[in-house]
């Protein structure tokens, strides 16, 4: 017995132990998500004002169900108030007001289209009258559903739809048992509208949040980040120290490269959403009453999208296998990195333009850069044997000797050494068949190398890879182009207004 | 009076023109719509089969209520059985799941969190209760809204935390003036689960559609997408006719190079969207019982995307305003379609692989593809001179004979050439800055031919737009090691059946 006790006590202890193990675990857990919680508030206060907006609008609504005078005026509806600005209020003016409207405008459409077919069922049986709802509940059901794939519906008015299909049911059901179904519909309609009203009053009067705002300055801070992402590309490119090349995926997203064009790359669906949201909110940047020109930072958008998959590619130089020796790339340095410096200069003036909403400057392409570029092409020029294999060496010692000089141990194992590669390649290939089942992992590390192997042995010409890096380059002041019409057309779209000679160039 | 008639007939008749093509006008329209919605079905048939499947759930709904023997079970709740089918009935079976099961816990939580505080405000006194319900409905929001915000929460319970929100505002707020809230609650519940069941089987049982499917379906189209566009790339760039390399904007939406890889660009938020809703389908494709690894697909549609902007570095070659002269690019000619031809084996076998849930087969990276490799970096090795400034040109005649010939006329005028953009860049320029008031649009077609004429009158080295060609194909090989990595990682996780030589290679 009393080892019987000893046990209960020690399972007691261990119970105890696991009690205060869970209660550490959970205040860990709470104390961690309170502070990511916070963390997402210092990253936009706008969060937490939002979100104070609906605790108080809900509060506000309650009142109507709460407060004895107004509950007398719209009794028991009062509750569909309450569902509308749960559904509807959202974080910006822009989406409550589409979803807003969308709600409103589906309930109407809904009530009117329910009460032309109660009135033509009024007259009949009740068999025949539950058929007439049943087939017509089909039938609209269909058509509704089917409506909502059409990518121009679904963009703009897929809530809508969805709100329409559930009033007509709701209505069209309720008519067979409920005789007042007319003044239900119309009751709730009002509290429906006291609720959309209250949503669009806390939404565009108290502290707004614009999509059409984010919309801007999102697109400003994608060009500021493409033009830090092309600066700091190209002067890791002639950075002297030789890092290793080799940057894990995980890192890479750490990169300050990575992160200035990350922005861009997967900018489709979120300009779509705000341009989509941004023209349903009103005018306030100008005093002409025009339609603001919403599509065209979408447009602006895309140009931006398809210059970022130059600067991917430029960023894909530095992380190739195949790299030019340093001391090639070190004679191109200064002017590839003016022409970058002036790339990236006319990116923030673009950028610097659109957040002042401003034209910019007609002379944003500057002489500079066609300089930078002209000096570029004169380097390339006066370096006429890069493309020289190594073979035929001998005879050009004339200008780059530093270069030679780094290749020279290189040069003389070339021939022999793609042979050994090709013989290893094949060998590891059939180890790697017979040993097909062994570690997987195993497999995993062995892959790269022997890529690794079989691309660097190729050794093409030193100079490819730089001729590559060079002609991006080009390629992008080319592109650069593309995006200053496109910040043109929306300066001139938008009205902004004219370039002074006060406002300096970024 | 006689005149009053004439023109009282004249509008009778204008408004009768008015009418009829008013009439015409409609009915054109409808046809066209007619036909649009009968494309949208051709493309997916689904989609009708998705619509007769609303139809028909709301109609079954709708017999709950319309039927005299199941209202007498269910009463007048039976109304919410309606909305949920028309709110959680989704096209696929994931989606359906996921609306449903939130749609659930969501109403458990709220309702279970509004009992507790209807319990604790019970003894109270009307105007404490009222105030206290006021103050939970606020915090709540507030707290439901911030948590919305949270990443994690956003992508996999939005919904449900709405509904919670939505459900605990309607009971709470309600139970301050009905008294038998809680059976009210439970009937709710009970015709809420009858419409999610009856959602479930309308979507997992009857013509269900996968979003699992579709993810894996549109992996292997991507894929393939990107070895077509490959392949279609690399032959326009050495087709012999000289076609108009300025492409408009609209032109580029139909290209079949574009077409290959417009959908790798833009698939993150499909890709994330048909992963989570994914995860929460039941497995099919095995008998054990494991997590499918969805993630791996979205991993390897991101890898995927890297490769493809690759690929849009490649078209954005054929599109460049400086060229190498078809007649130089004529020598890389069969090395270069050869790589490219192997990477889009390589691909097309990834994807048959993935297609029919099989490991790719160990020696998918082809000897071939490194055999072309090797011949093209030969041919680059036999062709030393391509960097050679054509002010430099005289000496070398040997093997460049056609190409001299190609260039010869342009050489003798490139330095003067350079000379005279110059001024006529900075002779526009005065005028631009002179004509600011002048007709925009004449500016717009100004500027693209003053850049053209700028940065083509820079000339660089002939080879070099071709250097970053050779580059990008090599670097694609390159990215297509991760490629493979990944599928055969997802060939892994996903314990796709082994690779078996009578399986062939695509």
């Amino acid at each position: 017995m009393a080892r019987n006790q000893i046990s209960c006590k020690s399972k007691g202890h261990k119970h105890m132990i696991l009690i205060v193990g869970f209660m550490k675990k959970f205040t860990m857990l709470s104390i961690s998500s309170w502070q990511s919680a916070l963390k997402l508030g210092r990253e936009d206060p706008r969060r937490l004002v939002h979100a104070l907006k609906v605790g108080v609008a809900l509060t506000l609504v309650s009142f109507l169900y709460l407060l004895e005078p107004l509950f007398k005026g719209v009794g028991d509806n009062a509750i569909w108030a309450v569902i509308t600005v749960v559904v509807v209020l959202e974080f910006t003016a822009g989406a409550t007001l589409c979803k807003g409207l969308n709600r409103g405008v589906g309930t109407l459409c809904a009530g009117s289209l329910a009460f032309l077919i109660e009135f033509m069922a009024e007259k009949t049986g009740t068999i025949f009258r539950a058929a007439f709802i049943g087939i017509s509940v089909c039938l609209i059901g269909f058509l509704a559903t089917y409506l909502r794939f059409i990518p121009y519906i679904k963009k703009n008015y897929d809530y809508g739809v969805v709100i329409f299909l559930l009033t007509f049911n709701l209505i069209t059901v309720s008519s067979f048992r409920k005789r007042n179904v007319l003044y239900l519909a119309r009751d709730r309609l009002y509290t429906i509208a006291i609720g959309c009203g209250l949503c669009l009053l806390m939404s565009l009067l108290i502290l707004p949040n614009w999509s059409g705002e984010d919309l801007h300055h999102s697109t400003v801070y994608k060009i500021e980040g493409l033009a830090r992402s092309i600066e700091a590309c190209v002067n890791e490119y002639f950075q002297d120290e030789d890092k290793d090349n080799k940057i894990m995926e995980e890192n890479s997203f750490k990169d300050p490269i990575f992160k200035g064009y990350r922005a861009v790359l997967d900018s489709k669906s979120i300009d779509e959403t705000l341009a989509t949201f941004a023209s349903w909110e009103p005018r306030r940047h100008s005093r002409h009453c025009y339609r603001y020109p919403w599509r065209q930072y979408v447009k602006l958008g895309a140009v931006l999208r398809h210059f970022g998959y130059t600067a991917v590619a430029l960023h894909g130089c530095l992380e190739s296998e195949i790299q030019t020796p340093r001391s090639v790339r070190a004679l191109f340095r200064d002017p590839c990195i003016r022409v970058a410096g002036e790339v990236s200069k006319v990116l923030a003036e673009l950028a610097s333009s659109i957040r002042n909403r401003r034209r910019c400057s007609s002379d944003v392409l500057s002489e500079h850069l066609h300089k930078a570029l002209q000096d570029l092409n004169s380097v390339i020029k006066s370096q006429p044997r890069l493309f020289l294999g190594s073979n035929n060496a001998p005879s050009n010692t004339n200008m780059l000797v530093d270069w030679r000089h780094d290749k020279h141990a290189l040069s003389e194992v070339v021939l022999p050494s793609v042979k050994t590669d090709i013989s290893s390649i094949l060998e590891r290939r059939s180890k790697r068949v017979a040993d097909k089942s062994a570690e997987s992992a195993e497999r995993k590390v062995l892959r790269p190398t022997l890529s690794k192997l079989a691309i660097t042995s190729l050794e093409f010409s030193d100079a490819l890879p730089f001729a590559a890096f060079a002609s991006l380059l080009v390629e992008m002041v080319a592109r650069l182009e593309l995006v200053i019409e496109e910040v043109e057309e929306l300066g001139r779209a938008a009205n902004f207004k004219e370039f002074s000679g006060q406002d300096g160039i970024a």
